[in-house]
């Protein structure tokens, strides 16, 4: 197949380019460096060095002996989007042109802004020029479970549910609630997706899972081909903060109580399911919601499970600590299962590698990379308040 | 009270200032002008004559003796509306700067792009600035009663709703369907919100009724008071049209059958329940949501009305014609009822003026401008298609 990623030089972007250009399709990649200026704006940089895009291309090459095509655009220029898409025709194109960290979005008005407009618009741009060129292309577009708040209600994999209201029955679209604008950008996005499938028919998987982490995927063999590994307090996540924090012999920052649950899934895992759902699209004309496996811990468990990582891995072991939560968000361990029938079907059964298992490997990773942590320390202490100043 | 009216160069927003000034308040105006020349780029014009903004506001103090204190500002520009907040403070703000039309937000990816990044970064400035100026500002913002699609459940006046979905009860954000671009980015709108409200404790109304009609309030007493009256495909409202229609001797176009139902409200009675909600502002952090009256009519029963009432006024009958429908809509004569509890609290217990006894005063007023009308006749023809050309 020819594959388009847009977003291809971010985290996932990169390991889901090596998978598919392992298993023999042709990949173009797209990408404005966004990132690589963002995380650099907040002060930090990525713990794994990444090579530019240049050389990664050619790191593929030699290793893979496959070609990447790389374009440098930005997704929220319609007439770049369309014309590569016109050019190269894909059959699938993974959207991944996203702003994807919350606390980015809550810094102030500028990077709310920032937000909703680059990931509305490039959303826009990317089904309008799907619509021009060829309205078959088969659309994957990164979610979020987050998008979901924390529902009573089990969470039907599909856009819509039927609910009961006032006493009447009707077919709704399923409940959203945002916990910062980053997650709203996306709640809107599906939202989007869901009118242009009506309106046009646009076939669509919109993928939800929660936090992915890792250091490798069987494709990533040398340091090369390392895929970015943000730890700082606006891009890393909590497990990514807690392993950065081990590293270099500091406390594990908790926020607040720590009973906040959050689902997570390994890189490898994530990489496998999008792959998948690329080789087996919806039918002509589908919109098809998935809800990807995920493991669900509190943050509590996850400092524990890298506090002992550690002390087998580094040879001693972190403190933990609370911080007062930055965040707007409920700590009160709740908890709900998202249906899953879409990655069964195609024989994805569940995870294949957990956290447990996999903290070691990250952990020995990073620490040949200590000096680009120890040099950015700083960044690890919460400095976006969702409630402002 | 002092009141900022964010787009008081439009329909609503000059009406409502000539009321709140009438009624002995400070109003503070802005506009960028943006609908004049987007008007203008769709090869229309207003069908009464506006003055330029100098030319109003000296109207104004001629008719009413009270100066109406204007910025040229583009809402989006955070700084702009962040200075003038801060150097009126005022007690509330009305939040009318916003791309209003379903068909502009059709026309192409650029004009959908237009509407989402203007009306939700206008959105976010005013709560950002706010927050940032004085957190007890009043804010009322114009949504739209198309937020909900046709929905089947009755509509609760508020923003969260009891529902049981899949077997368990929750309350959620009340379930919303967009229509076009416009009406998803007033959803979206509502949604940041509510956001706003439990996250910073936003004191806001959230307003929603259907289109508004008429050329006339008790405040415009002269031509050199008038708001504008649009009346091609993408500006005009389907009533305005007919009107517009019927005065060059035009056949009446309805879009499809004619059996779908929209739900009108008179300028007059808008302007009444905007002041009426302005002058009794909700509990500070409260988010109060408020659905107009209205009247509900299928496009056929406003197309007959138009045209009895040209008999007696104009002395002739237009022809009522059916043309293939442009947009993306059900056609099958749906209805609800909306709840209503704010506005009969505030003593508003209906709506004051309906079409039928409107009609004749609004086709003499623009019989007076025929020449204006005839001088566009080409625009009024369906131009914009929501499936695409």
């Amino acid at each position: 197949m020819r594959i388009l990623i847009l977003g291809v030089d971010g985290y996932l972007g990169w390991a889901l380019a090596l998978r598919l250009i392992r298993r023999g399709h042709e990949v173009i990649g797209v990408d404005n460096f966004y990132t690589r200026r963002a995380v650099e704006e907040v002060g930090s940089w990525s713990a794994l060095p990444i090579l530019s895009m240049e050389d990664r291309v050619k790191a593929v090459e030699e290793v893979y002996g496959s070609r990447l095509v790389f374009h440098e655009a930005d997704v929220t220029d319609y007439d770049a989007v369309r014309h590569i898409i016109e050019r190269h025709r894909p059959d699938a194109i993974v959207h991944f042109a996203e702003q994807r960290s919350a606390p980015y979005s809550m810094i102030d008005v500028n990077h709310a802004s920032y937000t909703m407009v680059n990931n509305l618009k490039s959303t826009l741009n990317v089904i309008y020029s799907i619509r021009e060129v060829n309205g078959r292309i088969h659309l994957l577009k990164m979610g979020t479970l987050g998008e979901f708040g924390y529902p009573a209600f089990k969470l039907p994999e599909d856009a819509f549910v039927d609910a009961v209201i006032n006493g009447v029955k009707d077919r709704v679209l399923v409940p959203r609630w945002g916990g910062s604008w980053y997650h709203w950008s996306k709640v809107f996005d599906s939202y989007m997706l869901v009118y242009a499938n009506k309106l046009w028919g646009l076939t669509i998987t919109d993928f939800h899972q929660g936090p992915v982490y890792g250091t490798r995927t069987s494709d990533i063999v040398s340091d090369e081909l390392f895929t970015r590994f943000d730890f700082d307090d606006v891009w890393g996540t909590v497990f990514n903060r807690f392993c950065a924090e081990a590293v270099i012999g500091h406390e594990l920052t908790v926020y607040g109580t720590g009973l906040q649950r959050k689902g997570f899934t390994s890189l490898e895992d994530t990489t496998e399911a999008l792959t998948l759902l690329l080789e087996n699209p919806p039918s002509d004309g589908e919109y098809r919601t998935v809800y990807h496996y995920r493991e669900v811990l509190t943050l509590n468990t996850i400092a524990d499970l890298v506090k002992e990582a550690s002390r087998e891995v580094l040879g001693y072991e972190p403190q933990v600590v609370h911080l007062p939560n930055p965040r707007v968000e409920p700590e009160d361990d709740l908890n709900y299962e998202p249906e899953r029938r879409v990655l069964p079907r195609l024989g994805m059964y569940g995870l294949r590698r957990n956290m447990r298992d996999e903290v070691k490997g990250i952990l020995r990773d990073l620490a040949r990379y200590r000096g680009r942590i120890e040099a950015k320390a700083s960044v690890l202490k919460p400095r976006v308040k969702w409630r402002g100043s």
